[in-house]
């Protein structure tokens, strides 16, 4: 990516995580309780601090950019964009938790059970998780319902035993029974890949496009997972906490092995590399209309933070 | 309720558990995860520990219940039945955390974070939750998607922020800011009350009933959901806890109010008797129909276990 088109993604990545952080604003605000019901401010807030944290918001920039390819309703497209990122951070939440990644800091400020306390911050991640099916389901949520129920039910695939907690599983395993190198690819492509295939996946579903449509937006969103994944492996050897915003070197210290620790930066540079290729190739038959999708599929594996 | 219709009572909540039961098992297998896919062993096991602990079965016997009253399609009943224990379940994993109510026994057996650990109990509970959805939104759940779509965000709404798990926060802050009693009754409301008024609904929204009878059944669901708690903090006060197969006078002990510590038991037996007859009055209209569900409200107020 040259650096002109570099500057001009990072600025329309922004763009929609203002976007995402305002609508979260709005959902996660305490008007949206009923009025006659107490209203659990201190949850609430713990749910804020969790979600409006200055993400850049890649999951949803990748929610909105799919459906667009598909001139998929922009407010629909939104509201489940908004959905996925209370996944992503509740994940988050309960992946800083003492029990286990046990992290004070995330994106340079205190986590959220450090800032509230244990309890509020494993509700606040429960709340945040179930919150996230209410904005799909929710007919604000200007959708057929059978699109409604496919969502939800491609999300909670994504995020459930099969996709991003089974990941999440396998990976404290991983400290006690070393997987052998497909058992690492199986395990990220669960804990970090379906929630991203999800958010391209998604966009196809919003717009009720093609059953070909939807496999192939999902598949360059396995590609690209992939390749955040391994980026991610890259700047956890490579790059320090302060560009980072939380701790790095960890995988080293928990003795887990990733794909980059197997075989070096140089050739994870090459796969990262082939998995643009592979992802933008995908995405050919879209045109000029893919070529935000395709920066980000750059973006995602040349990112240094 | 006489000593007969007691014991038909029980034996019929007896074989709706059953059947609960082995659609859990079904639903919690490690065969309905992708064959492809690295298999979470430790994380399955975890969550069948605790959705498989031989439980009353109470939500999804009143979920299949309601539906019956209206003639529901019986298998969407028991996937949406199955689907509220899961949630069930997983709030009761995450209550028993050493950071919430730090309990080693739940029903006599050890709770998931002693039988496996933490790590993995925060887990098996972010995976029974977002397995709910899954359940309810698959089309294998055979029901139009506008009505799956309604369930989603009815449970979603009964178990988030505005429902049990606000009510849980709640509660936490009760310990340090002591509510009246209106601020009790809220609390309990959301906390137990949400999930067992939409496990009455459920059975409407799933036989497209008329918003007049979901209205109906979801006041019928209040008024038993307060029983609950109503003689669930009775129990507290008076039951051991050989009899509960849990810790027992922990309200008291962490110097919680419950309505009953501040009217006394005589008043619980009276308000209870009065929730009955309140429950029983909103059933008429279903005539002979409605016996099992007003025996349930019956049970609900009378049991002492």
């Amino acid at each position: 990516m040259t650096n002109d088109s570099h500057i001009l993604f990072e600025t329309a990545l922004r763009i929609r995580a203002d976007a995402v952080a305002a609508e979260l604003r709005l959902l996660l605000d305490e008007r949206i309780l009923p009025g006659e019901i107490a209203r659990p401010g201190h949850l609430m807030a713990a749910m804020r601090h969790g979600a409006l944290n200055g993400g850049k918001r890649l999951r949803p920039f990748l929610v909105m950019e799919s459906a667009a390819l598909f001139d998929a309703d922009a407010e629909a497209a939104l509201r489940v964009a908004t959905a996925l990122e209370c996944v992503h951070c509740y994940s988050l939440i309960h992946d800083d938790l003492p029990a286990m990644d046990d992290d004070d800091l995330r994106r340079g400020l205190p986590t959220v059970h450090k800032a509230f306390d244990e309890a509020t911050a494993i509700l606040a991640g429960d709340g945040l998780l179930t919150h996230a099916f209410d904005i799909i389901a929710d007919e604000a949520t200007p959708l057929p319902a059978e699109r409604r129920a496919a969502l939800v039910l491609a999300l909670a695939r994504a995020a459930g035993p099969g996709g991003m907690v089974g990941g999440q599983a396998l990976d404290l395993d991983a400290e006690r029974n070393k997987p052998d190198e497909a058992g690492i690819i199986r395990l990220q492509a669960m804990k970090t890949g379906a929630l991203i295939r999800f958010a391209c996946e998604a966009g196809a579903i919003i717009a009720g496009a093609s059953i070909a449509d939807r496999e192939r937006l999902a598949e360059f969103g396995s590609a690209i997972g992939l390749a955040f994944q391994l980026a991610d492996d890259l700047l956890d050897l490579t790059a320090d906490a302060e560009t980072m915003g939380k701790a790095t070197g960890k995988d080293a210290a928990a003795g887990k092995a990733t794909l980059v620790s197997l075989h070096g930066a140089d050739w994870a540079r090459s796969q990262l590399s082939g998995l643009v290729s592979q992802a933008h190739a995908l995405l050919e038959p879209f045109g000029e209309r893919a070529i935000m999708l395709k920066a980000a599929a750059s973006f995602v594996a040349e990112r240094n933070s």
